[in-house]
Order: C-alpha cells, then sequence, then structure tokens
C-alpha cells in the first residue's frame, strides 16, 4: 500500500510530504525531484511568486546513501517567502476559491489562514512524491508525462505524434504543448488576458506509456483504475474535468467505431490500433497508454476583482488581490503527472507486492511471462 | 465513516451488498429501494434482460421495524436468471469490456468468470445502497437527481429550467431527459442504432440538491469532495469522463466570466446568481446546487460484433455476443445518483458526527446557524 | 488488500459476510466451512442455542465451480431462530454487555435494538471469512490452530508437546484443550458454575505454524503484525487481553534469558531454539510459529442476574436473563484462529501480492529462495 | 477522520510527523509538546542517548498563532546525533530485534538499514502527536495518564488510591511509579541488571479519564474501540501484551464477581461501584475510567550479548552492542499515553465530528445532554 500525507502553507515555513510503502532498494537521484520541482514552476504566464521560490526538496529519512530503506520518505521544501504571520487578513473572499466555503466551515475569522492551505502551492509536496513514484516507475520502464492541448480556446494538434514526439516537443515548449503553432496563439491570448488583468484555463493531458495489462480491477467499485485517477486528478486545485481516450466524444459516436479492436501479434501478444478508450478498460489498463485529459479553470485570482461581499459586514466589496499567475495550466501538467504517477506506483506495488525492488521486479517478470504464455 | 461493500454476479444467485455506518434511527421505506432499482432498470434503449428481472430487494439485517438500528445493514436482490453454471465458455473478449485484461489479470481460462463480475448488473447493489443514502439525505432536505442531457450526439437544451422542473420532466421520460423534443430525436438514433446492431453513448447530469456549504475539504487532496464524487461516478461501467459546472467549457473562457461572483442577502445568507463551478469551490461545497456531468461510452456488446482474438488460438475472431442494451444512459444516471449520494452522506456523517439520526440533525442545525451567524 | 463487511443479528434472518480481495484460483471446500462453523459451536458449557442451530454456510458469489474468480465472496448463514421481532422488550441492561452503553450511543429505547448485533452470533460471519484465508493459507503451507489453556483458573500444561500434537489432542476435545487432565477439572468448575447460574472465562491460545519471516513491519505503527493480530482478536465478544510468546512473564524475567538466540543452520537458514518472543520481531514474523493468547472474561449473561438499573425508570432491577451458554473458551479460540487467518492472509496478499493463487505462489517462492540466499 | 504518519531514522536528520484531522480552533501549547517529549526521556535505567538528545518539537504546518486551521499539523525534532552515514554496518543481527527479519524482508546487506527505523527513537514523532490529542482531549475534559505497576516482576500496589493521587505520585517518579516502596526496589532490580550488563521489562497502565459513554462500537468488528486501542498499545516498540481491567485475572474468577453492576444517580446517571472491565464493555466506553496495561519485554540490545548468527557468513556471533537502555518501561508508558490519546481523540471527532473546537464541542454537549435525559 502506497499512501502519503503533505503539510504546509503557502507562505508557511514549508511544504513537506510524507510517504509510505516505496520499496527499499530504489536509487534516489535528489536532482530528480528537484528536476521536477522545476518542472512545475515553468509555463508561459505564471506570476511573480515562480521568481520567489526556487523549490530544492531535502529528502529527511527513507534514503541511506541514495538508496531506500523501505522507510517512509519525508520531503521537505522551504519556502523563501515565509511571510505568513504578517500577511493581511482576508475579508474579501474571492470567488472561485476555497475562501468563502473555508471560513464557515473551519470557523475562522480570517480568509488567509483558508487560502494559506488550500493553494496551489500545495502541490509542491505532491511534485516531490511524485518524483519518487516516477522513479519507482521506471524500474519497470513506465513513464508519465503531460503536454498541453487547450489555453484559452486555442487547440494544440498532436494527431499523428508519437509519445516520443510529443514528449520532446511539449518539454522543450514554454506551454508544454507540443503544437508550436497553437502554443504561439496560447500565447497571445496569455499576453491578452494579462493586459486586462483576466485569467485562462485550458486542458492537459497525461499520458502513460508502459503500464502493464491488469493494473486496477473491476470486483469492486473503489478498485477501478480510471475512478482512482480521476480522484487523483481531480483533487488538482482548479481541475474541474477528467476524461480518458476520446473522452465526451463518445457521447456523439457509435459502438462501432470507438471500441479498439483486439489483434493479436506473436512477438507482442494481444494488441490495439486505435486507443479511443485511452487505456483502460472494465477498470483496467489494457496494456495501451493510459491517455487522460483534465480541464483547469482560469485562476481565480484576478488581478481585476470580482464582485464579492465582506465576511463581516457582508457589504459588496471586490475580493482580494493575491499575487497570481495568469495561466497555470502547464503546471497543472506536471502536476497530474505526479498524482497519476503515485496513482501507478500503487496500483503496482498492490499487484505484484514485494518490500524490495528486487522483489517487485521478479514478480512483475513472472506475471510477464504468465500474461505472454496464456 | 460510511463504507461498503457489493458482490454478487449477473447470472448468480444474486447481487447483495453490505453498508455499514448508517446512523440509528432512519426509516427505511422498502418501496423506495424498490422504485430506485425500478428506475435502474427503465430507459429507451434496454434490452431484454429488462424484461426478464423485476428487481426487488430485501433487507437481511440492521433494520428492525423498519428502523435503522446503527448496524451494518445488508441487501440482497436475487437475480431471476441464474444460469451462471451453464452459459457458454467465453474465449472472443470483446472491445471495451475488461474480458481480456480480466483474463490476463486474474490468470483465468473462461472470460465468463471477468464478465459476470464486471457486467453493470452490479450496479443493482449500488442502487440499493444510494436508496438508503438518499434516505438518509432527505432527513436534512438533500435531495439527487439525474437528467440526462446528449444521447448520440443529440444535445439536451435545458436553459432555463429549474431543479424541479427538470426532475420532473425527466422522471416522465423514458429516456430520462428534460429536453421531449431532443429526446424524440435521441430515440431515433437509438432505433437507428438497433437497426444496425450498434449501440449509443450519452451524458448524463447529476444534481444534488440542499447540500450545506462545507462538505468536502481543500487540507489533504482525497478529502476534496469533487475528487470523491469523481471518483464514484468514474466507476461506473462505462462512463469515461466526468466534469462539474461549466466542465471543459471552462477551457475556453476567462476567469472574468466564469467565476460565480459573491453576494449576501440578510435572509439566505452568502449566494450566487451563476452557478459555473458546479457548486464547489476549493473540493468544497459552497452551498449552490452541486452539477456535475459524465459521459457513458457506447454500450461495448454489439450485436454486429467487433474484430478480437481468440484466447486460446490467438486467432483472429469476432467477439462474442451477449445479450445488451443499445443504450443505456439514462440507467446511468440512475445509477450515478446512487454514487453521488453515498458520497454526500458519507461527507454529512463525517462532518456531523452522530450515531443517531437525532443527534446528526441536532448537530447539523448547530453548523447551519453557526454559519447563518458568522 | 483483504477487507470485508459482515451484517446480520442474532435472532435475524441471517448473519452474513462479503470478502474482498481473495485472488482468483483457490478451491473453496464448501464443508471446511461448515466444518468451522460446526468447530465453533462445540464445546463444553455451551448453550441451549448451539442446539438449534446447525449453521451451514451459502456462499452467494465469487466462486464458480468451487474455484475463486477474484470477485468477492458472499456467504450467508440462515438463522434457525428468528424471533427478533417477537423477543421482548429489553430495558434492563446486563452488566458486562453492549446493553447500557449501546443504547446511550445510538439513542435507543430497546437494548434489544443492541444486544441483537453485539452478540457473539455475529462471529459465524467472522468464522465464514476465516475458513477461506485458512483454505488461502494453506496453498502456502500455513495453518492457524488454537487450543484452551485456562478455564475458571485451571492451567491447561502443554509444555514439551509439539505443535501437532497439541492440535491433535485439543481437536478431539470438547473444551479444546490438550491437557486431558486439566479439561476434566475444567469440566467440574464449569457444572459447579452452572449449578449456581454462574459463568466462567479463560484463555486460549492461537498458534500459526508456517509463516515465513517477514510479514508485517516497523516502518510504520499500523503495519506490525502483532498489533494488527491484537487487534483482530481483541475485537472479539468478551476478549480482554491479548499477548505473544511468553506474554505478561516477560515483565518478570531478565532480557539475558527471555530473548531467542539466533542460529543457522544449512538446510534450513535462520532459526531459533527458544521461542519466547511468539514468533514476532520487530512488528514481523521471524520464521517461527506465531503464538498469542488472550483472555476472554466469563459470560456476562448470568441465570443468576446481577444488579441493574431500568433504563426507563432508573430504579434497581435485575438484569435481564437472555439464553446464553456458561462457558465459550474453546469457541472463542476458533474465532481467534478465523481473526488471525485472516490477519496473516490479509498480510501474505499485501507482502506477495498477486490476482491468482499461481501468482501468488510464484511470488512466495521467489521470496523464499532469496531468503535462503541471502 | 484523525491520521498521521512518521518519518525518520534514529541517527538520521530528525523524526518527524503529520497529522491529519485535527479541528480549526485549538490552542496548541508549544511547551506542552516538548513537556511530553521531556517526559518521554526521563526514566530511571535510561542510557547515554538521553543524555544527548534534549528533544524539541518545531511545528512547521498546520498552527496559525498558536491556534490550529484545521490543515494538517506536521512537527520535526532535530536529531542531535546524527552520525548514520557513518555508523557501522551491522550483520550480527540482535535477537529479540527486527534486524534479522528486516534484512529478509527488504533485502538489505546491513541490518544498520533496518534498526536506525526500527528503534523505539521513532516514537518521538508518536509522542508530538500524542501531544496533540491531549491538547484537543482536554477540551472535553479528557485526561489520559500512565504508571508503571511492575518492573523486573516487582509488583507496585495502588490499590485504593483514586486517578489523581496515582498521576501526582508517578509523576514525581523517576520510575513512574506510584507505589514508592516498590520503586526503590524496582530501582535495585535495574541496578542490579545493569552490572551484569542485562536488561529488564515491565508493566505500564494507561487510565483515560472523563471519556463519555459510546465511543467505539461493536456493530463491525474493526469499530471496537478495545480492540483499536489494544493494536495502538501493541505497536510501540517491545510491547508483548495488552489487557483492559482485570485483565488475565477473568480467567480465574466467576462471571458474578467481575462484572460491574449499574447503578443509576439522579446527579450523576448510570454508574458503577467496580471498574473491573476497565471502562469498556461491547467495544465502547461506557463512562468509567479506560484503565489498560500493557507488558514490556526487556530491552534486546544486552551489553552482555546474546548469542547470534552473521548474516553473510552464517557463523556464530555475538550480537552486536548498540548504545541502549537497561529499563524503558516508564518511557513506554508515557508513549502508551500518546497512543491512546490518538485513539480517543479519533473516535471522539468521528462520534461527534466538527471542523472547529466550537462545532465538536457543541456536538458534545447536546450528547451529554441526550444522554442524561434517556
Amino acid at each position: 500500500m502506497l499512501r502519503y500525507l503533505t503539510g504546509g502553507e503557502s507562505h508557511g515555513k514549508c511544504i513537506l510530504a510524507v510517504m509510505d510503502g516505496v520499496p527499499a532498494g530504489l536509487h534516489i537521484y535528489k536532482s530528480s525531484i528537484d528536476k521536477e520541482l522545476a518542472r512545475r514552476m515553468v509555463g508561459y504566464g505564471r506570476g511573480k511568486r515562480m521568481q520567489i521560490e526556487a523549490d530544492k526538496a531535502e529528502v529527511l529519512s527513507g534514503v541511506r546513501k541514495n538508496i531506500t530503506i523501505g522507510s517512509p520518505i519525508a520531503m521537505i521544501v522551504e519556502n523563501k517567502d515565509q511571510s505568513i504571520d504578517s500577511l493581511p487578513v482576508v475579508l474579501d473572499p474571492r470567488p472561485g476559491h476555497a475562501d468563502l466555503a473555508g471560513i464557515l466551515k473551519y470557523d475562522l475569522k480570517d480568509a488567509r489562514s483558508v487560502l494559506e492551505r488550500a493553494s496551489a502551492r500545495e502541490t509542491v509536496g505532491r511534485v516531490c512524491i511524485g518524483a519518487i513514484a516516477k522513479m519507482l516507475l521506471a524500474e519497470f520502464g513506465i513513464r508519465v508525462m503531460s503536454h498541453v492541448i487547450m489555453v484559452g480556446g486555442i487547440e494544440a494538434r498532436t494527431k499523428g505524434l508519437g509519445f516520443n514526439q510529443i514528449i520532446t516537443l511539449a518539454e522543450k515548449s514554454d506551454l508544454r504543448c507540443a503544437d508550436y503553432k497553437a502554443a504561439a496563439r496560447m500565447r497571445e491570448e496569455i499576453d491578452a488576458a494579462a493586459k486586462t488583468g483576466d485569467t485562462l484555463g485550458g486542458i492537459f493531458e497525461v499520458i502513460i506509456k508502459g503500464a502493464p495489462p491488469g493494473l486496477g480491477s473491476y470486483v469492486q467499485w473503489d478498485k477501478r483504475l480510471d475512478a482512482n485517477l480521476s480522484r487523483a486528478i481531480m483533487s488538482i486545485q482548479a481541475v474541474k474535468g477528467v476524461s480518458f481516450g476520446i473522452g465526451f466524444k463518445l457521447a456523439e459516436r457509435k459502438g462501432s467505431i470507438v471500441h479498439d479492436e483486439i489483434l493479436y501479434d506473436g512477438k507482442i501478444g494481444f494488441y490495439r490500433k486505435t486507443n479511443n478508450a485511452g487505456g483502460i478498460e472494465g477498470g483496467m489498463t489494457n496494456g495501451e497508454d493510459v491517455v487522460m485529459q483534465a480541464v483547469m479553470k482560469p485562476i481565480a485570482t484576478l488581478k481585476k476583482p470580482l464582485a464579492s461581499a465582506n465576511i463581516k459586514t457582508k457589504r459588496p466589496v471586490k475580493a482580494v488581490v493575491e499575487r497570481s499567475d495568469v495561466c497555470a495550466v502547464p503546471a497543472a501538467g506536471v502536476i497530474g503527472e505526479s498524482m497519476a504517477a503515485v496513482e501507478i506506483a500503487g496500483a503496482m506495488i498492490e499487484k505484484f507486492g514485494g518490500d524490495s525492488v528486487t522483489e517487485m521486479v521478479r514478480n512483475y517478470e513472472g506475471y510477464l511471462k504468465q500474461v505472454k504464455e496464456i
């Protein structure tokens, strides 16, 4: 069982995470964690905080001489801006944020105590966790990547591009978008929104390559991998929708067209020519790439603030303006990778057991052989 | 903590469910469970099984003289068709189903052992659970309903209709669609698909009315209500996408337009004029209706079967044809209600505690007063 | 992950259980479940209910042609005595039972609604689950047994007897006691107690033979196998204490004497000559037999009833007298086996993964080889 | 739901803990955490490490201006001795420790990687968590304390002493023992053991005062409070047995004597004159003090080392000698308080819900009134 908890406020001392259940014997590259943290910070349209922070993780436990020992892995990322105690009280809640509901729920007198934790800065901890998960998955040849497929209504076209092409192109793009023409238009949209104090949302896609068939299960509702991946991705701040494969277009097409016919080849076993299902059938991986999309709403902190009502006086006000971004879809994609990687790593650990990487790999290879010889 | 397990195969003896965590003192209307089971069975485009089964639940435990006693509630629905042992071996897996991945995962020699559990008949158990959850929610004035908003590409228009109008109209429609003109065209599409041995998918919407602000939380990823609702809905067979509020359209619009501005009224407290967020901000209910959509793929069992490969011989075959429906989106909506109701009931139990309805209601009313007097 | 829920009241329709997480490909012997149910019913000192009921389990799901298919296994045991609705209201709570606290907690007006579920008849469901767990463990050569080591202050002596001798002797004894001289005296104590309308408690021991080293873990508090076994055994009605190895005597002895020195033999690997630790070190199995004891209090339903206070009038009364036993320690031991078997099975599934018995055994054998070649 | 994870190795950078589910509005006294940490370190018979470390917790998140905000509370205690990377490889496993099984389980080549996490220093994190739990319980007038009742076979007598007397006396004793005569003899035993390089175990008792009736439940096995308390206490390093009330003596006495008769008084409601049950009936608190005992085995690190076998050579060796204590029963009692406090706090949160202390207290008071008016 893989599980974790994160802690920390946006302008508190740090963000930290404890991860329990990583097998022993995994090489942890500290630089890989920091690289993921850096990937989380970039993206055309990000705000000033990204220039202030230069997130570096310190691994506090669970790793000896760069190798996991089976014990919980604790990681901490210090905040450069630790001004939480001197920041002003927030009484004018921002529409689209946790501010108002958070105050009501926790009986607080200052929405600052809400927004400091509700902030997407919390995802620093998730990305640390995700980086470890990715390292584990790499032992099995599984890769998890993301790219941006829409910002402000501009759609990227990646039809015909393979996984490697997409990630190479996306990785070089400040919008994490593999369609550079579309990216140019997205930048224009972001610039236009920035000028008017507005914000933009978009869609990112997460792709998991190399997962074996049979992760997840149909036998009980909460074992379905697509359900758990959905929870993981939907839990990212500002995400309002998730889908697999061709997603909502499935409502418009016939069954004879959308289902991915089954073929067999002596070398590779059962396979598909299409992947409309996004690699999931019956709540399980089917051996094809897992492909999922998520829509992120426009950031809810606007420089041109929205109408609100003061918590104390109840009178109409303009919502408070916090330092924020114009568009953070590329970063959300990176966080999406992390959340997906953790879910897949968890499903791998559940299916293959094992307390060391050696044991887990041995079990995995036994299964691959079994699947091949069916 | 509300939790449950279901068991049972499609053509086995029964489907059953055990639900743990329902407070004592709740009146259980047996007829309400059966009514939900009946709602699950209807819908234009359903197949022959729906004529065979007339699902009635028997409550086996946890209820004395129609009142819950705090103990686990077990419910059983007998299958009329219990032919599981005489049904033919399935070696030609259906694309879009659990058949192939299930066989590989569980090392089975007959996909029958997969499809009997992967079948959506399993949702009979979920609907029983959901019926109990709805009865609990009714004690707090919370209602959960669904309607169909797309089938086979035909979109229903419900703009301008209120919750009560939608559910009244939907409830009378054999497609659970509040737009009768659209429904007529959907039926044509279903008929056309039926003629060619094809199937159709669609989109349903689930609406939760009356939930207080502050269910769910932003403090830890797995406490977000939208994340948990997504998992619950995505766990329904054939659902491939979920979204809240205006969903994927958020990728095309500006922040200044989509966020729901906050107003205050002495009588009703804080409120919104719009509900683009679908009633969830920061992973919590904000007091508005929770509105979510889910896309269901076309049913993967086609009378005009798709290409597949035999599990033993590996040679190309046509997929097996099982008895099935042409379109089951209305039923999926009913199941979606159940899953949503269970999640909301669970969030209510977590927030308000209480081992009896009396205690839970007392705690709830105390909170409403607190929220009002903020 | 192995998990389960039970439902059912003592004089309701049935006791039932749903078990999720059993791998596919396990042969289920229906007769073995019934044999365990029969073992639960015997024991010198049992009451009239044991003569009325002749528990037989019906397997409702998860098994096809006697083989598990990976789906949840539901089992039901019908009650012969289903008089719950006609039984008298209970207002005079029995000291030592859930009656009073249960009424307060669940805001009930009749302790009948408490005692019907709090009754040890609920363990029928646990024994069904335990029977399945034992069948799974048998695939790995793991056996779980119990014997009675004290009743009414009379201590059994089994020093010098091996596992096989103990279980053979215990299995033939109507007190499940391997020391027949002690058993004779225990019977006398039971007879004496019966005469005066009194009851007796005792101590049973559960032994798990054949578990590999490394089940459970020290890395997080809730992964310790001894902690989880303790929870499982302490959850049995009337159990008030649990211990491992030489248990509470450890408070009287020196470290140099109690710890089990480590030896090595080319054929069997690392081993011990003593087993004072009861097979658990650092929260993990160490390869020796897991040996744990549990104390059961005297049954709290006395024919010569204790003083109590009426729930309504608050006036002094004699506690209600329900049909009950004089001593049920042997039965508690059988239930203890079930609970222990489920915990060990769960730990095996977590460590070795696998969705089929074939896969799980393959992984297990790989681990045994690894351990041997260290 | 209250949950937490700890991380950290004995000679690593720190021990840390993240705690999720504490309601908002709780005053956190930093000094109270440190006081608990100091209590964990004292005790006649402790070793050198206790002189090196002077544990102070830093609260990293979840608290603003000394008040909880509902967010996860992260705490860190720095190790003074951070020599983990320079400490020698351990190949001679200590009997009684996790060393050998840990190496086998995690496929490690150095038992150092096991013992660094298996060490009881990990409990620093649990004590931090427990300190927070105690502060929450204090809001409801619930107190959790411990005292030592046996060391090295010497029994303390506290019959006739009330809760307040016991804790006052115990708190002043360097053995946390309320019977000063017994304590003097315990010290002699410890001195004698120290001289011969030996170690001693003992028994501590944890008492929870002020818990309302109805925490925990009989409705499902894993909801029983005694079961969960047992798991929590048994998870403490070196604890090998737990019991409630008069514990294992229940095996020697008659039902007519041991059960606590029920009385009623207009002012205090239902109550008992005796408490042989240790405050738990039917898996629930019954309103009396919860009283439980735990036996701790003699510390397994001996200066006069035990026989073992080298992991590599397999040849007979003396077990490695690590810095350690002669007796740590008083400290174990303090850790026991922490674990018990967390379980009770969790049960309170589950029963009373509430996201703020205000809300939780309001719900609690409503329940007390309900109980009184039954």
